[in-house]
């Protein structure tokens, strides 16, 4: 049951002049359901893309970072139910030749596309079912497909993730629709699993991925949900230019803010999305820690609190047991922590004052607190002005059945 | 339900000359139960022990840190039910408390005694009803107590555990004998939550503290249940020399290595022990890392696997979804490794070779070893010389259940 998330309404979800989509039923791994889905890109567009850092990384991420080198990209093209990763010189081989059909059908070089891929590790990809696949997603391309994009693309999600914003730039209104997937395997490094946002902006190429980056920083780097890197995580940000916009050369100058803005909201919203949908996940935490010496050290005792799994079954439970919050942060590998400087609030209430217990916190006021849907644990290092704030969710029984029961 | 793990009998369990243990009721936490522990120390004993990292270490853990540095130790007391952690001045106050009583009743000074808490986290000590316990454990010291003693130092532990050895030494019979305690919040840095060696073998300090490094890096600082580092985590080795064997000078010299050996398998056993009751463990796993760089980077994707929620959820349900455990590989850290030379065994399946899938395997071969209930993953990096092994369990509903209801 997802926390605070409903499906998007097709109408919130602006189309993106530009960029068409078109979704086909390919039977990857299950018959009957969207599993195949191609962005074709008009030409001029300008794409922005941020993977896994994970060493076992998947054949179409090799693949991406090689065609975001050479020519305009002109189309991506998604699979669910298959990771092609863990597949050596075979799942290369299978991801060009993705490219390579796709290209044909469009009349475009191999290179101008870029291939991605999500669902089960180390198994081949049934190639010939996807390229079967492909003619339908041409014959299916529109502006106004989003919402079956994102539906195209989900694995455990429960339901399809997409937002949209609209803003004002050089006089034009300009888009920012984006759509992610991902409830498990999920503490992306540099990016999630899938997400991609497209904007109709005209944006200079090293901007875009300037902006992609600090919006990836803020938002899919800043959750988890198992502290499993994905090999498959990519974030990839389209700039159609068919806005016709003066080029945004600077994401510092007001333009270029407003647009930063729109993007890191957009992805945020998005990231936010995927915790809200973690496997079996029943409350959504914020973790804000402040008053750090680094943003560094301040994500690493947030991600120490979101990882822990005690913590995370006593937000399940909404037990209280906030003992296990100061264990994390003690473990977080911080070494010269002062932890008598310590404070901890848990929303609106404060628990620990100086590394200590809080003299006036009573358990029915955590107790109180524990038993809502959507909480912020506050951490106060008392040792700087830096802040960072990840989010994740809970551990619960589901999370153990739905991984257990993935693949039969 | 412990993995092939069962009570010690009591007739195993040598006593060591030297060392007497006294249990009590104090009702710390819940009536009827053992709950409190003295062990009385003869004079001329050696005392080593290694202390968690965490920096929210436990009131007792500072206390114990102070009073080795100073007069000769004669005796530890240890609670259950309570952890005297993040209890700030109040902890520190109620450590030295103890300490102090225990001293005023054995006629022996407050800095010769080490105390020892294991518990929830965060709640006042009651010290009151610690200190009225005391006068019973004196009452009952006995050389051969070590089973009662181990039962009085469990918290979510389904079984005791402990464990005994005997070896030939300067011409004598010198026995080693430890318990220990833990089931969640393991991820010990240094030691585990509670374990206590003692042998009746003369030992230099010096020597008795590196032979407590050594025996510690290779048994409880290689295993993980939870990736929880505890506030707690306290290994003491002590030797009390009723052996009257020529004192032990170099650990490497015959005699040495072989108390060494000794203090190892013991303390190994004991880690073990630990994994197997795992809270809600139903599987007992090796991860073995072979042909690495360093022993450090062995350890690290070691605990990268060991620590994955996807990977311990897939052994709880004998899915051989393997692909799993290549991705932890890939996240580890490990940021030059070439994972075309990785090589993947479950045990005597050989399931990844270069990177990809083994040509031969067939997911029925590791579905056969998936249904054991001890299984060894042997990862070969193909970049060196170096190994480690580290131990863990999976994770099934009732980590889950056990978490959310452990204080309820």
């Amino acid at each position: 049951m997802p926390v605070g998330l409903t499906a998007p309404a097709t109408h919130a979800l602006h189309a993106v002049p530009g960029v068409r989509l078109g979704i086909a039923q390919a039977g990857i791994r299950k018959q009957g359901r969207k599993d195949l889905l191609v962005l074709a890109l008009d030409e001029g567009a300008t794409v922005a893309g941020v993977f896994t850092r994970n060493r076992f990384c998947a054949a179409p991420v090799l693949v991406c970072r090689e065609h975001l080198q050479g020519a305009p990209v002109r189309a991506l093209v998604v699979n669910t139910g298959n990771a092609n990763a863990g597949t050596g010189a075979r799942g290369m081989e299978d991801a060009r030749t993705t490219c390579a059909e796709l290209a044909r059908l469009m009349g475009i070089r191999a290179e101008q596309v870029l291939p991605f891929s999500t669902g089960v590790i180390m198994e081949p990809l049934p190639v010939a079912r996807l390229l079967a696949g492909l003619p339908a997603c041409l014959a299916d391309l529109r502006e106004d497909n989003w919402l079956s994009a994102a539906q195209a693309i989900m694995t455990t999600d429960t339901l399809p993730k997409a937002t949209s914003r609209q803003i004002h730039l050089d006089g034009r209104r300009v888009t920012v629709t984006g759509m992610s997937k991902g409830a498990g395997m999920i503490h992306p490094n540099m990016a999630t699993m899938l997400g991609f946002i497209a904007t109709d902006a005209a944006v200079d190429s090293t901007v875009l991925q300037a902006m992609l980056g600090f919006a990836a920083e803020r938002s899919f780097n800043a959750i988890t949900i198992d502290g499993d890197t994905s090999t498959n995580d990519s974030l990839m940000l389209i700039a159609s230019g068919a806005a016709r916009n003066t080029p945004v050369l600077d994401m510092q100058a007001e333009g270029g803010r407003a647009l930063l803005d729109a993007v890191t909201q957009v992805a945020t919203e998005l990231a936010q999305a995927i915790v809200r949908d973690g496997e079996g996940a029943t409350k959504f935490i914020s973790i804000r820690i402040e008053a750090g010496r680094s943003r560094e050290e301040c994500r690493r005792i947030a991600f120490a609190i979101a990882h822990s799994p005690l913590v995370k079954t006593a937000f399940f439970a909404s037990d209280p047991n906030l003992g296990r919050i100061l264990a994390a942060i003690g473990y977080a590998g911080v070494d010269d922590l002062d932890v008598s400087r310590v404070d901890l609030f848990l929303d609106e209430v404060k628990v620990v004052t100086g590394g200590g217990r809080d003299a006036a916190y009573e358990e029915a006021q955590g107790q109180r607190v524990m038993q809502r849907s959507e909480i912020t644990v506050r951490v106060v290092l008392g040792r700087g002005d830096e802040s960072a704030t990840v989010w994740t969710c809970d551990l619960s029984h589901d999370y153990v059945t739905i991984n257990a029961e993935y693949r039969t």
